[in-house]
């Protein structure tokens, strides 16, 4: 299903070359005062367009990115649920244009698999598929979680939480001032890396997340690994705690140890942190060559974790957002 | 809540010191011959009794396992449901009794918190809590979750579906014949160790899971990541993919890359690959000690990952044959 | 599936002549005092033991009723949840011992279909099926809605709600005062006869349920449809707005004309009014001794509709409890 | 929430005098020739502009309906999840564009509730709403629930269910051929008038419907109930069983009692037959012109029960084509 949420709802639709991709979002109270710079700036991040994205280095813009990405400009289009600028507590449907079709990239597709893509997965499932750019497994549709995730995160800015993602790892390189001469480098070479991304939610209360099933972590978790590419997520320690010993954890001043701001699946009130890591795509100029000479490049990310950073903050926002009107419905009931 | 699944619904109740723990499992078919022994053997696996849990090392169970877990039989009592060992399509409703429950241990709890637990979170939501043993966040609540696990095994072997699952990695041992001797160590000195449980599922259908929220890995990482203790998940390769190249990923014979079987959050046919990390126990000699020599040592685990393993078998069969229900219904809509 | 409720989650389950039936209500705030009389009650509602239950005329007690009904006095096991008559946030389990099981009067049932009964959807659907009393088909599963209901009654009378209901119409007859002769005498000539329940809701704060499919009214139908025998709903003026005109409705002073408290879909404030039909129940003295005289004649209730009170009580009690939470998270978004 | 189902999952947003209105259809298996014929006949149907609305006669057409009903085309725009008319098996997203919007009309309603219309609950509850033709909770919105319903209602054709409603009774007439003249005098004199509409459903298999709370009954209640100006539902005989005794209905040849199709909540392999009632239009020139003589009268239906026809049969589409997938995984797990 392409529905996500319980008490913030979001459902998605569209194929990458179709007419549009879109989303609905229901459950955003009415009278919210909709920051539209505010989207704006998170789909150029995802487009790899902002200057935030990677430090104000615009080395990496003009060549780790898929020329798509920066000639379109995701223009929104909404539909429905909102009214001169406010919401009106309904159903907010919204679409963008897919304006680059350019079907014939993609004749090549109609008879052949892409390596570490989901046309085998898609076609035996379906027994049909639209072929063209990846259709509906195609990242294009992460642009209308961006749009939805804004939303969510201006409900949570509501409340004072924050949510900053950042790429902190590409390759072996952990040093960000570096991250664009490397992922230039890789570029130049028509290959791919994989990255990691850091997320943090500071001014969370206490008290979000459900004991047992709807561990906060678990529904981060659930998100997270939704996004195209993404193969692992950790929160805290993560899978460094698999060296600690629970004497070094909590009787040494073991400063690199962090418990992530979740206990019992329940925020603590502390920062929240977790990482998750994006494998390197798998079409590029090697790959492509290598194996098959007549198949179209196509476009693609020398490194997919960059743009990554802004589905990771826009499907935690969603996340949140969601887990909060639980929490505030047990609030009230609680007096 | 504490209600898990679409098609197959497990609901989990009971603390660990109340009366009894227990669940209901709705949407498993008429007319599955249950079997008990199974069961049983999924249980004292969970337990630290199966000889199976730890390559048929006995030492362990004597050194590094919590008394009570060696004590209780774990005995299930079936309330629905089921008739003459055949399940009838309606909910099957079971408990187990809590036999050995000694509050007077557990009188600290009530004016502290423990370090690394979820009484202060569980405190501060709902102002009120079973203080005894960790109440509804202690681990015990895991045994409901084996016996609905192993009977979604049980609908998954019908259907050629293995799940096995083992611990790769205690500390920094990754030789697995070493575990037994590493964790007797650790418990000698009243201390506790993280560990990975790698689990691997054989015999799925092309097909599984669906595409943008309900990928396979989601579900997977959700019910993983509401296990206790486990702060994180990666399948195939997993964090790994940060220090890989697509060209190396693709173009060279890398046999130590690995897909997870998982395309676009649909199962490729292959094998499927997942690990999780479990944190070191908070509470052990050394820690309570430390922090409060008045407080009771209580019971802990030196390494609670070995006692997951059944808990991760057992939530991977719940995801599964929930999503295989999913398929099967859209395999009839396909015709 | 066996699952009802969104925030306020009920799941049910046991056959009538299994080892229990039972239930967990999830959801329930921590700390609520549970008032086990006020359970005690509702469930001598539902048996036809309560002098509430006709306007206290024993009569229909001793005449009307299966014997059955009179002679189990349904004792609640209490499995989790509550300690020291306390809430704890957690699921509360409980279970309703079976303790009335005559296997034996059950045989012919084996090979047999009743008529006006589930027996042979249950056949065709399952496969098989628990005959004994109509299996988990039977209406002794309501009992465990009616403990469930009398709790979210609970919840509500923290709030200033209430939930009445009554029988206001038994055959042809509408004067309460007759009931009970009539009900006698329909139960001495060995037959059975419909009634309608009307049931209403005082205190509701406006805004309660939700636009376009989470109606009020639409969740009031679900829940009252799902009850044994129930045969049709309606709300305010129900099925009488037929007839009428819409200037008859808002211009002339027709006191017989009700809202129903609902507006939209969402609650105006005013007193919430709705009816059930329930139709007579199909096995009774003679349709049994026409159709087979070799079929045991049981245990039958001449007016199924006395007992439904209790149980359109505590659905309405259920459903409004669950949409009071999602109106309470929406309140606080808002605020 | 505005989205409704578990397999097959309809999610609707707009207002009606906002961009558009419109769906988003999930659950729809790959490669369903979609008929867009149908789906025009079944919005003309709505719109009162079918010639098979009410038995081939014009006139109601002319006097009955709301100028904007005649006047409107309702296109469809598809958005997404259909190429080359076939259904690719991801979500089916359409909008219908509001063309007829002359907000001016409407200014009225900033300031003023209009009785027996949901202007006050709305305007509670959100404290913000669209005021102009009812904002969401117009009857427009039932646009997009028949563009749905078709889709869903040709999947069941493929399976060989037919889904029919028709009006059976308008004010105390049951004389269908006596309905169109009816309605035309009560349009002549400025009134409205209240309507039944029935439903059958044939071709169903045995099985489908859950027992308990998913029953069949219930889901049908619960989207029947959700259609604007719907008082009440009923099934078989419905209200009509309060005047029956058990033994006339099993043992005599009572040819006017009727099951309805379903038993203990399962479909039985009969005809499905179920009625809902439709209140009387309460904003029409009598109303308007007693209460405030400066309100616009606007544009109002005679008997909305004629254009609420399309609606049930599109309703009862979408949640047939839900249980119906429910029971096809049942029968594959079975099977």
């Amino acid at each position: 299903m392409n529905t996500l949420g319980k008490n913030l709802v979001f459902t998605s639709f569209g194929e990458s070359h179709g007419k549009a991709i879109g989303g609905v979002l229901d459950g955003v109270h009415a009278g919210l005062s909709i920051d539209m710079d505010m989207i704006r700036e998170a789909l150029d991040k995802r487009a790899g367009r902002s200057c935030k994205t990677m430090n104000a280095t615009p080395l990496v813009r003009a060549e780790g990115m898929s020329p798509r990405a920066v000639r379109e400009t995701d223009e929104v289009e909404w539909l429905s649920g909102v009214k001169d600028g406010l919401s009106l507590g309904t159903p907010i449907a919204f679409i963008i244009r897919n304006k680059d079709a350019r079907p014939q990239d993609y004749e090549w597709l109609k008879e052949n698999y892409r390596i570490g893509h989901a046309d085998f997965t898609y076609q035996e499932k379906y027994g049909i598929r639209d072929h063209r750019g990846g259709g509906r497994a195609s990242a294009r549709e992460t642009a209308a979680r961006v749009v939805a995730g804004s939303i969510a995160h201006q409900l949570l800015l509501e409340k004072g939480i924050h949510i900053h993602a950042q790429l902190v790892q590409v390759g072996e390189e952990t040093d960000s001032t570096k991250f664009n001469e490397y992922i230039a480098d890789i570029q130049r070479h028509g290959d791919s890396i994989g990255g990691i991304v850091e997320c943090r939610i500071t001014g969370m209360p206490v008290g979000v997340g459900e004991p047992i099933f709807d561990k906060l972590q678990s529904h981060l978790a659930f998100a997270m690994m939704s996004i195209n590419a993404c193969k692992g997520f950790e929160y805290g320690s993560g899978f460094q705690h698999v060296g600690l010993k629970g004497s070094e954890m909590y009787l040494s001043d073991n400063s690199a140890w962090q418990t992530g701001g979740i206990a019992g699946g329940i925020s603590d009130g502390k920062e929240i942190v977790f990482r998750c890591v994006f494998k390197p795509t798998a079409t590029n100029r090697k790959t492509v060559a290598a194996l098959d000479a007549n198949a179209p490049v196509g476009r693609h990310d020398a490194c997919i974790a960059v743009r990554a950073v802004a589905v990771v903050e826009a499907m935690a926002g969603l996340v949140i957002a969601d887990l909060m009107q639980e929490n505030d419905s047990q609030k009230e009931a609680n007096g």
